[in-house]
């Protein structure tokens, strides 16, 4: 098998005969050709005889040509590389025109790119990101197998609606031309595909709940939607999400998990993509720079990293959150957009990265919340006001990841289903937990993009996915 | 923390106390608790004194129930198991009353356990056939990133339509009760979510294509949807594809891949998954003993598994196919519901299965199909009639996978898409890929599905996928 870049720029035998195969970055002064594969953000250096090569093939030498290279792997003399190939044969597999190709080696802008998002990832920036969230996506993987959890694969189309995490995109095979009614004048759903109605998953929580109560631990890992008009830095309307679910887990035993996971995820890429974090790193310096000095980061990108896999994550009620937030300088100053006066209120964006940016410049979790602003399914604390969720929150990003304990009392669930005027028929299957062998349970869910961004440094989340889904964009 | 299960019936280290959480499986004498945790097929016994237990504790020991353990780890003079717990307390966590849990200690059909898919995996069968799922895609993951590949995850939602694998789901957040027309009485996808018809991807192959042309070796690993009305053992609504897409990969080099891949992931699970599989060959061994003499499997599951991790699979061309076919005895004696009679004809399931169960007796992959029962998107062979596509036959489960070289060449690519009247509009990304840096290559689809079913024995495909979607069926 031939080699790939990654593999030959590691090579420590020299004078050996090698055939790669690659797309061109750069041609200079016809003679130094950087040639790239994809395995590394590092090109290989190909050094043309071009005053023995035939004209012809030197002018098809352009930017995104696809070529194949043989010559011999020599140590190299120059500057800024160890190894250089000097080339024997050149064959190009594919031309690329220069006054077409729309991927050129200068800056362009990350909007030009999201319209040309089948090319992006030729450029370093985007090589770098998805090679990250490659190693990434690996770790989740990696971590949860090697600390016994089981994979399960959640259904993305679902027939049940009760979890209410957001608006839902309606799966169906009726024909919008002609929709089929009932007697009564309603669409007749049981014509449809699934004969009921049938929506995109917003989370595969309930239905992991289930498999926790039996394998123990077990980690969905899957694409979760939103039906929702945001048009942020930080929405898509498609996305990839980590939940984690576990038997005899209790809330503590479930912040100690996401802090250890996180930690440990990152600690992978650190170790596994040093020069693709290296140059993002210099990437996300250079960013910092163009912004006004009080709103660029204290820390490069590596630093942040570093940071969180070296310390702890501050666990805060939101008691203790809210109590800060009201004192502090900004409330009082109403230079927040939503003042915080009393016990009770959501948290905005604007308030969880005051805590983590400015009151304790570490990553936070926020537990105990009032159970009226958190899902029917999170377990009720004793002084029946407060129930057992967490947020994790990080710096620049917000929340990263959302958890709880879980409900795991029939009655309290009954109660809290009936009040909420959810039809229990709706939920039998889960309510079923809760008669056959229930017991005290916990999980979260991490968006994966969120994870991609911070580790990344990429500001809009659209970078970070391959092919981002949002209000009005289903290109590709 | 407490050890699973799994853990403690490795121990060396006995007469330690021992906390273990768990659901009783059985309890047999008022003295012997089977404790599962979902860990491992296997249970720990607990042995309960049952004269100095209070009989309230006692008679809540039920199947199902969920209870806390401690004791003192001892060898065990029983047989059956190496370990078992003297019992010191227990605590009942969560009672299931006998009257009412669907899931007793006796064989269940698996239609009744379909109906009551949120428990089922509490069953020893499913719960193997889950831990058998799980690690086979640990190991997918495992396999591509220690071969160099990068993850890449394809959009779910799809503007795009062209590929026309099967037929697909519509998605989309307009009110069907009032759907929106444009001025001459269309319907107004301008006003849907995405401001265009979108779908449920049928596979990523295209996009996965323009990762490939970037970063060398990528797959992807998700879910994929078919509107199709097939109420069969071997087909599902949404089902787990694996689609790995390799630039400079030619035919032969897919070919290789899709072989040691295979090879690879069974492996891994043979290595890993020894319980569960022991106990679903002999599963498997006792409903092969139901069926009639000359419908039974030659080979145990084991010796299915090991057949195919250590045979080469046969490569056979379909023009060779078809000449066994054609002169074969089910043909002859019109006993294929299809008759073979001519080259081009498209083979149906009973031809596979005879190329693979009854001619060759071993994995078949058959290529260089004919071009018009092909995808667009296949390159032409020099013939001007073949294409390089390959099919994998396994036994049992018919086509695992199915893959090709793509057509590079932009001519023969657009001739084939007019040729088609696919609006070339439609595929313009996809065009691009021809038109800078293009080069030969290659990739593959295989049905995560079928692979668990072919590693696990499992006849019917809603068995081997924690919720099935199938038609007029989305429950949960």
């Amino acid at each position: 098998m031939q080699k790939s870049i990654a593999e030959l720029l590691q090579e420590e035998t020299f004078l050996q005969e090698v055939t790669v195969k690659g797309w061109v970055r750069t041609f200079r002064a016809n003679r130094f050709i950087a040639l790239n594969d994809g395995s590394t953000i590092n090109n290989i250096q190909c050094v043309v005889d071009f005053e023995n090569t035939d004209e012809n093939i030197l002018k098809r030498i352009t930017t995104g040509a696809a070529i194949s290279i043989s010559g011999i792997l020599k140590e190299s003399l120059g500057k800024g590389q160890r190894i250089e190939i000097e080339v024997k044969n050149i064959e190009i597999l594919g031309d690329s025109n220069p006054e077409e190709y729309p991927i050129q080696p200068k800056k362009h802008s990350f909007e030009f790119l999201r319209e040309n998002a089948h090319l992006r990832v030729r450029t370093n920036t985007f090589s770098a990101v998805m090679r990250v969230r490659s190693a990434l996506s690996f770790a989740v993987h990696k971590y949860f197998t090697e600390n016994g959890f089981y994979n399960f694969h959640a259904p993305i189309i679902t027939g049940s609606d009760a979890e209410g995490a957001g608006e839902m995109f309606r799966v169906t095979t009726m024909n919008p031309e002609k929709i089929q009614k009932d007697e009564n004048g309603n669409v007749d759903y049981t014509r449809d595909f699934f004969g009921k109605e049938t929506n995109l998953t917003v989370s595969g929580q309930l239905e992991a709940e289930t498999y926790a109560m039996a394998l123990g631990k077990v980690y969905t890992f899957g694409p979760t939607f939103r039906a929702e008009n945001s048009n942020t830095t930080r929405h898509l309307a498609e996305f990839w999400m980590i939940e984690p679910e576990m038997a005899f887990y209790d809330l503590d035993a479930n912040m100690d998990l996401a802090e250890d996971f996180i930690k440990n995820v990152i600690k992978y890429v650190l170790e596994n993509c040093k020069d693709d974090l290296e140059f993002l790193d210099q990437r996300y310096t250079k960013e910092e720079q163009s912004k006004p000095q009080q709103q660029r980061s204290e820390m490069t990108l590596l630093e942040k990293l570093n940071f969180v896999v070296d310390n702890n994550f501050k666990r805060v009620t939101y008691t203790e959150a809210i109590d800060i937030l009201r004192n502090c300088k900004p409330n009082k100053k109403k230079k927040f957009q939503f003042i915080i006066n009393e016990w009770g209120a959501d948290l905005q964006s604007e308030h969880e990265r005051y805590l983590v940016e400015k009151h304790f410049k570490c990553p936070v979790i926020l537990f105990d919340y009032p159970a009226n602003i958190k899902a029917f399914y999170m377990r009720l604390n004793d002084d029946g006001k407060t129930v057992r969720a967490m947020d994790v929150l990080f710096p620049g990003i917000g929340e990263i990841v959302g958890g709880s304990q879980r409900e795991e009392r029939l009655d309290v669930l009954k109660e809290k289903i009936k009040t909420l005027g959810i039809d229990e028929k709706e939920l039998w299957w889960y309510l079923d937990l809760r008669k056959f062998g229930t017991a005290v349970h916990s999980g979260f869910g991490l968006g994966f993009e969120r994870l991609v961004q911070f580790t990344t440094g990429m500001g809009n989340i659209r970078d970070v996915i391959p092919f981002p889904r949002t209000p009005q964009n289903a290109e590709f």
